[in-house]
């Protein structure tokens, strides 16, 4: 009996990804809030904050063994991706874009014969100004085309961070409960969508 | 006589900068085709080719002085790219956008009260499989918008790399006869729009 | 044993879409070839071919019943899309984008309460020059963000119709035969990717 | 003296098409306010505000005389383009991109021998919810690379309409002093790129 529960609701791990390298950055802040969410209502996921401020610059020339062998902290990066039932990505938008930091992991892990991000749910969670990092995300969503990510669609959220009422302190801590509370219902569609996607045949 | 004439042709100065890292990247090979052709038989434009690849990834902690001040390698960067007249990138097509690297250069250069990008003209060049780069090219004229470069529309330059007859030698260099005549229109078309945007009022 | 089999193949309903209204249009011929693979070869699709050549031009205006109520054109055309499990687009490139008549097609259907569109599955098919209608899919792509659309990710089909050896004839017929088995195997991911979409809980 | 003056800054003439059919349309509305703008305090610029209900769909089919031969609502429509200087386009966002009937318009003018749009400058504002209409500005800026338009980078207006306080009234007259402020900025811009554009050689 139990063996059949467990397998009927298995816990989801999450790799969370921040493309911003900034201590105290609000992108870091999303994840930990995150990661405190699935602690306190959603035992269904787990948050496995993937730091990617180590990785080399992207380089076919670094790798080894025809294309298959990677720098050491790549290959560490990799197998978290590959461990991961699904993705959630906190990315800023710099100039209209992602990062480079993030477009940077986003390439080392779909070098090589396994293709670690493949036929994965993901989701986009981003704070800016103006469209409060929307543009960065449509730009994501075209490069998961081609790394074979399944998106969620709805619900989006792009937090104005500077609009009123302040969204995040100074160290980059989401404290807007409204705000908090779409994150929440972004990490439920989330695994919603994973597990439709990872349903075998009846 | 001959200076006014000599003053009313100015040479441009062209930053030309590669997405690739790769020793033997085709999009060095872009830019060293580009700087021959300058010298064979385009007097007017000289190319400054710049290289990306010793810049730290952006991260904001690393500015100083209320957020004009850089670490050396990207204020020697960013003196490299105020001093141009316009723009050519060589950007590959990594996951259907631009690289990290070349994303990472062109944040730094977006960085403080000083626009370094801003106001000037720009050509894209690319070389790929299936649309020859095309849809990095897309992103590319996106981040343009918010760094305030001006693109020429027209021609446009994908080599698709991967058909016959070869584009590329071993070493990147472009061997193609009609990829060479094509990327001399895109100089050609990314001076008079240089030198259109330049014009003092009459 | 019949109910049990029949459950287990159900045949899915695939509205075809025409971005075209020329009547030798390369694209109603590829939802022609379409056609017949599923006769041909593939029990599990129906092909319902969907004219949108009779549409008026998108205008709230023209809507009574609070949203609901829709010219008697649009209704049937909302019938037919309602009653599909998944859309198969033909899609010309006119511009970079997509036609005036898809777009047209396309809102008409997400509007009011009910939303025509939405959590279904989709792919793309293409034809044109240069990149064979691929910056058009891309703009399809995040219109169906805001449907709720899931488009498959692999394989895509961007068919450059202009090179050697024809790959229509001047009906409009899709006569390459690599072409027409690139066409199956989109049929094939689409029917898979349907299927697992709507797997109930085991 | 005051006739040299005159002719040293003649009145560019602006096309103005807005996107939407309604009759009320905030995009109307934007342009009306474009309109009384340059009649009140920008005497270089004329609005000459471009009705698109009019066109029938795009077709080929209709085109006679060798593609360049058009239906006479299509040749009256390209006949306002071509006499344009520069453009204003009012672009509601429908489904993240623009409307089907904005689309029909850009591509009937871009058909036959004769470029209408080509090598013009323009500008975008859009009202919307979310990112005020912000994603189909996107998209029409890719349509315009193949258009050969020049976009303004700065600035970009796109109102959020549905946020206090009311930016239309019942009839989409733009009511809000401060988005008015900024349409001005937009008009001001469009001006000096599409004098710097038409500079003669000094």
């Amino acid at each position: 009996m139990e063996a059949i529960a467990a397998s009927a609701k298995p816990t989801l791990r999450v790799a969370a990804l921040s493309g911003s390298l900034r201590n105290n950055s609000w992108h870091h802040g999303l994840i930990r809030a995150a990661e405190e969410l699935c602690e306190e209502c959603m035992p269904g996921l787990r948050i496995d904050h993937v730091d990617i401020s180590g990785l080399p610059m992207a380089n076919p020339d670094l790798e080894t063994d025809g294309g298959n062998g990677f720098p050491q902290a790549v290959e560490a990066f990799r197998d978290r991706i590959s461990a991961a039932d699904c993705f959630l990505f906190a990315s800023p938008e710099y100039n209209y874009s992602v990062t480079g930091s993030l477009k940077n992991a986003l390439d080392w892990a779909s070098r090589g014969t396994h293709k670690c991000w493949a036929d994965k749910a993901a989701a986009i969670v981003c704070a800016g100004g103006d469209f409060g990092g929307g543009r960065a995300s449509l730009h994501l969503r075209e490069i998961g085309i081609y790394l074979d990510l399944h998106f969620i669609n709805k619900p989006e959220l792009h937090i104005r961070a500077y609009e009123d009422p302040p969204k995040f302190d100074g160290e980059g801590n989401l404290i807007d409960a409204q705000a908090r509370e779409r994150l929440k219902k972004v990490l439920l569609s989330l695994q919603a969508f994973t597990l439709r996607l990872q349903r075998t045949e009846n």
